[in-house]
């Protein structure tokens, strides 16, 4: 059967050649992304590489079933979602296919196709005015909006570089000259204002320009993408592809907006850089502003769940994952730069897809040949802003493996209008899965009957908002008043990062501006007790300073059934109220209401078939508000989530201290149950001043630790000593634990 | 590595045959369940058989760590939990897994394990009165109640049965005398009312003497066993096994308190049944009252969604699946008699692992050599009751694969003192996810912090009452007044069942008694229009007649989030009230409230990545009630889950029409949604009376079908006539569906 299906493929190619060698030049292209050299490596081996023969069989199943419907160009007229506007969208993705498949597998039909269809928009297109749907500042011809002209063109180049060979002298004429061309200029020349701009659609349109530059052997195109076009009275140049490169990526690969943005805002970085590192190698393009686009793919993927989902800081959708396109993309180019690094490998069997191009063949042949490697998710702190000074994104995992427990920690800049207003703001997985969750956005995307697939209402007034995150909340009211002018005009404070010791992995980190005259510090500090359990006790400290007195309310948004509390309180069991009327509180309601006892207060809840502990050391008259999400939600456009919520009233400075465990386990078939309590037994703070927080924790096998950070002085080399309890400590460095 | 392995393994075998030889006669035993002949086939084939060699390492790791405690035959004092009770409990499960190890491995240690503690207990058991806690109506010596007592013997008949070849005729006295009859005559002739009853503590007991009786040569054990002990001043015989056999399960190998339960109580069946076919082939044990044993294994696990879970009916723990040790029993046991049963290889997979006697090994076996078949999840009818004439469960699915959609109806008696108050409860399975719930029990199994782990008390005020469920209230009351004595004395009738049509799959039944004067009669038909989509479109009739007016409530508890009405409502946004006082109203917040237009109203929601849409036909003045699980429930015991309520009020006689369909999805990477709406545009009543139900849908593709049933007569074989709208209807047999 194998060899049978050798044979057909042999002869398929053979007929293939025949019919467009009279016409063929195909000893020049593809250039653009699939190369000369890749394709016959492609069709040699392939067989032998179940991958990528999957996304060619894959590719080409999907492709024949839209060929199939004939071609289809219609007049541009509708806006997004509309007739017109998804098939010239379709039209791209079936060309960028056909002319793969072309190439990879010589059939004739696939190449013609292309053609045709190229022909059809060629003839079209010197028609076309401005496109009839006035919505978007950057009108397009095609689309209602140039960004997704610049898509179209980004994988048309593509189709045309791929089938640019069986083109007559005449055809290759029309279409460059009618249709690519005239096109690559609209977005350039005649548009310098999104050419230009520091920003996604700038990205796409300097891609779009370069790969056609490159697929026409066109170098003023390719300069243009490179450095932009000219622009204002005295013809200064504007912002082309080597200036994004610079600007939207921190050194550390962080893209301001979050993961969930990232992803989507890398591919056209990607795509063109892998064009340029076809076509000017010389240019060494992946090792330009230090690493900075490998920096980014390999951030991304960094930036996850161990299932892969992106942290849903910001405005992002929990679903999305790795397993998207761009990161298919991300994981093979960067494969393809450096084959040293197999770790890759074992993301791109999970993603079960490779691109049809060298990267991806390399990618394929790897696997193949077991060389893949478990992917390590990593410790670390991402920096964020141009030049990395604009605060950071925090990360601490227990360990490296898909089992791992893990806390983030936000204290970046605020992330454009897609960011929240949660400086400081935490959430931890345990296993892969939300235990204290970040909200993410309130948007069902796609989704018509909820406000037509955009963000919600509810995710201005309840997904940004502090109060729907796990930080402090000063006064019922959001961080920098809400607004995003004010918030994007400052950034927290890195005061350290260490993940290199096993016992101890610290992130802390300073936010002085979010709410005027309140200085707001908060340490993570994963503890490592091997002798009491393999999973870590998370010490958090979230400390605060002001001159005056406030209301502090400290949420954690826990995932899954309470299943005990020592704190008294009185449940709402006949009538609930919402526990605000605005920044967020109108959309929480009020389901309970503690009163906490001086000392060490336990809040124990069950996800699917794990305990978690929160401990909190809680002073006189401190309260324990339990709430729900979903009051002030019309629509139910909410999910009803709960959240407990520490209280502290009159207070000007204090210290929250407060450790998280996940412990023992309940299983769902022998629905045996054991490890119901975490090791934590008290927790106490010994010292909390502007200059020192020592705290305390009191532990299961009846031994004590204690946690050191130095408020004032994060130098590594400096050496503390001070006394409390009639103990003495001293260390060297911004903090310590002492066993 | 492998054929060292080998060679360590000969050479234990070898010397632990040595360390025992002089005092063995290891030609007679084993024989209960496992035997001689197995142990030789097992020895000899599992290093080529991954499960039976999986499942004997996986033994012997926790064997061994058991073992390096020390043996700890403790005094009787704890209750269950405690220490004494549970030290108890793992010295069976030890002493079975040394006893079958010794077995298999040959290795001295184990078979020495288990004789030293068989040693200590019948020192000990000669000293024992009554358990200290006296708790039980049927206290033990060893646990506080006889059950766990039973249990105990089960499992040491079979661990002496394992290595009494190697006691010597001293040894094995002592332990048959002091120990094994003692403790087999406490459970039968000392305690007859439990030994006789007709109730899994019967029947453990039963199994426990029989076994007890093989494992000893005692016929007389044996004997008491099949026909219980004498009772009753004319010393007539009580139930044995049996009797046991008749009556705990139905004809259809249903068990009336439901899946979750008959998972349990099968396991003392199956054992003694596999001893008594080992020991006494010629009884066909197997084949008994018309193979109702093997009926119950299947039964049990066909009463699962496509995940292997049970479905929760009654008071049930949703986590309970297949993957259960009694249901590794069953498939092994039922494979090892009917080895064409390749679909059970299936689940023996996902079990990973067998149990180690000649059943296991056969399954190993098959599965080793590639003869595994996918498990067909069947549509049926489990008729309830001993004869089969108590009603029954219904399963209907769209097709016999795991992506089947599938809907369930309880049509049976009350299922004793852990049913609930449901008759006509439907439950909706779209790819094994739940998207129409049954609550299942109000209970934390073993989480002490939950009541101990008890059932909880909204089990009984929120997840036994009617409203908890998706079938109809009746003035707000629950059915049988909320009393199991009164539900107990009758049960629903099924009215139609037949699920032989590609094209329609129907169940229909009525109860008459839940409400008195109100008789109620539900219909659910799967409808399969390969025309429109894969996705069957369930049809739910829920017909009343009532000489008086009432209030009437029929629940959906959808699962997911809302995501489109058509019905104009006004939502609770800044305060919530219960529906209720009493019959589980309480624990519902009333989120909103609609008013629905005469004619189809909808209600769309998404679960994961697919939509749903409920369809039902008001009429004026209906309204939609919005509720949310969580009120009046002080400890936060219960899942803040969602329903919406049809509400008819002052109402007699009446039909509620509606579909249920799943749809389209969303995906959550590429974040493309499709098929937002359903199939059905309309939905119309053309006939409802006594005599004959006639419902019009209208379909997305202009088309209309119509179904109609009979409600007075349910022969196949009668034909009817009749117009409505103008149209003629004729067709023979309960119901048809018209295209």
């Amino acid at each position: 059967m194998k060899s049978l299906n050798k044979y057909i493929w042999i002869i398929t190619v053979v007929i293939g050649l025949i019919a467009c060698s009279h016409e063929s030049d195909n000893t020049h292209y593809p250039k653009v992304i699939l190369t000369e050299a890749a394709v016959k490596a492609i069709r040699a081996e392939q067989a032998n590489l179940p991958l990528l023969k999957h996304s060619i069989e894959n590719l080409q199943k999907k492709v024949e079933k839209e060929m199939l419907k004939g071609i289809d160009v219609p007049t541009p007229k509708d806006p997004a979602g509309g007739y017109t506007h998804e098939q010239h969208k379709q039209n791209y993705i079936n060309m960028y296919g056909a002319g793969v498949l072309w190439q990879v597998t010589g059939e004739a039909h696939f190449a013609n196709y292309v053609r045709d269809m190229l022909l059809e928009y060629a003839e079209m297109y010197p028609t076309l005015k401005e496109h009839p749907v006035k919505a978007s500042y950057a009108p397009g011809r095609l689309f209602w909006q140039q960004l997704n002209e610049a898509v179209w063109l980004v994988y048309v180049s593509q189709a045309f570089d791929c089938i640019a060979g069986v083109l007559t002298t005449e055809q290759k004429d029309t279409i460059e000259k009618q249709l690519l061309l005239p096109y690559a200029d609209f977005l350039s020349v005649e548009n310098p204002r999104v050419f230009n701009r520091v920003h996604n659609h700038g990205v796409w349109a300097a891609a779009a320009v370069g790969m056609a530059g490159f697929a026409m052997d066109n170098d003023e195109l390719v300069n243009r993408a490179f450095n932009g076009v000219e622009t204002g009275p005295k013809g200064e140049l504007g912002a082309g592809f080597l200036v994004q490169l610079t600007q939207l990526f921190s050194p550390d690969g962080y893209y301001t907006e979050g993961p969930y943005y990232q992803r989507y805002a890398m591919l056209p970085y990607l795509l063109f850089a892998q064009a340029i590192d076809n076509n000017r190698p010389e240019m060494r393009i992946f090792e330009y502003h230090d690493g900075v686009l490998q920096k980014a793919a390999l951030t991304t993927l960094q930036l996850t769940n161990t299932n892969g989902q992106f942290f849903p800081i910001n405005d992002a959708l929990k679903s999305m994952s790795y397993m998207s396109t761009s990161l298919v993309h991300a994981v093979d180019f960067v494969y393809g730069l450096d084959e040293s690094q197999k770790e890759l490998l074992s993301i791109a069997r999970e993603q079960g897809e490779v691109i049809i191009c060298e990267a991806g063949l390399k990618v394929a042949r790897a696997i193949a040949n077991g060389e893949s490697q478990p992917f390590k998710w990593e410790s670390n702190e991402y920096r964020d802003g141009p030049e990395g000074k604009q605060g950071a994104f925090g990360v601490l995992r227990s360990n490296t493996g898909k089992n791992s427990q893990t806390v983030t920690m936000k204290y970046a800049s605020q992330g454009m209008g897609h960011g929240h207003f949660d400086r400081l703001t935490i959430s931890f997985y345990d296993q892969g899965k939300e235990i204290l969750q970040d909200y993410g956005a309130a948007r069902y995307v796609n989704v018509e009957y909820k406000h037509g697939g955009r963000y919600l209402p509810e995710n201005k007034t309840w997904a940004r908002q502090t109060i729907a995150h796990n930080t402090l909340v000063v006064d019922k009211d959001s961080q920098s008043e809400g607004k995003v002018k004010v918030a994007s005009s400052h950034h927290s404070e890195p005061w350290v990062f260490d993940a290199s010791k096993a016992e101890v992995k610290v992130m802390s980190a300073k936010e002085n501006k979010a709410y005027e005259g309140v200085n707001m510090h908060r340490t993570i500090a994963l503890l490592n007790i091997p002798e009491l359990s393999n999973d870590a006790i998370i010490l958090d400290l979230y400390r605060v300073e002001s001159k005056r007195q406030h209301k502090y309310h400290l949420p954690y948004y826990y995932m899954g059934q309470m299943m005990h509390t020592n704190v008294e309180y009185k449940p709402e069991t006949t009538q609930l109220k919402a526990l605000g009327k605005n920044d967020g509180y109108q959309h929480l309601w009020n389901t309970g209401n503690g009163i906490m006892k001086a000392g060490a207060n336990r809040f124990v809840w069950l996800n699917d078939d794990r305990f978690y502990t929160l401990t909190t050391e809680a002073q006189l008259n401190d309260k324990l508000v339990f709430a729900r999400i979903g009051a002030g939600d019309p629509e139910f456009n909410l999910r009803n989530e709960p959240s407990v919520i520490i209280e502290r009233g009159n207070t000007a400075n204090t210290l929250f201290a407060s450790t998280i465990e996940a412990h023992g386990n309940k299983h769902p078939v022998t629905e045996l149950v054991n490890g119901l309590k975490g090791n934590v037994t008290d927790i106490k703070t010994l010292i909390n001043n502007s200059e020192y927080t020592l705290v305390q924790l009191f532990l299961a096998n009846k031994k004590q630790v204690t946690f050191a950070i130095c408020n004032t002085n994060n130098d590594q080399s400096i050496t503390h000593h001070l006394t409390a309890n009639g103990q003495e400590y001293r260390w060297t460095g911004a903090y310590q634990l002492f066993k």
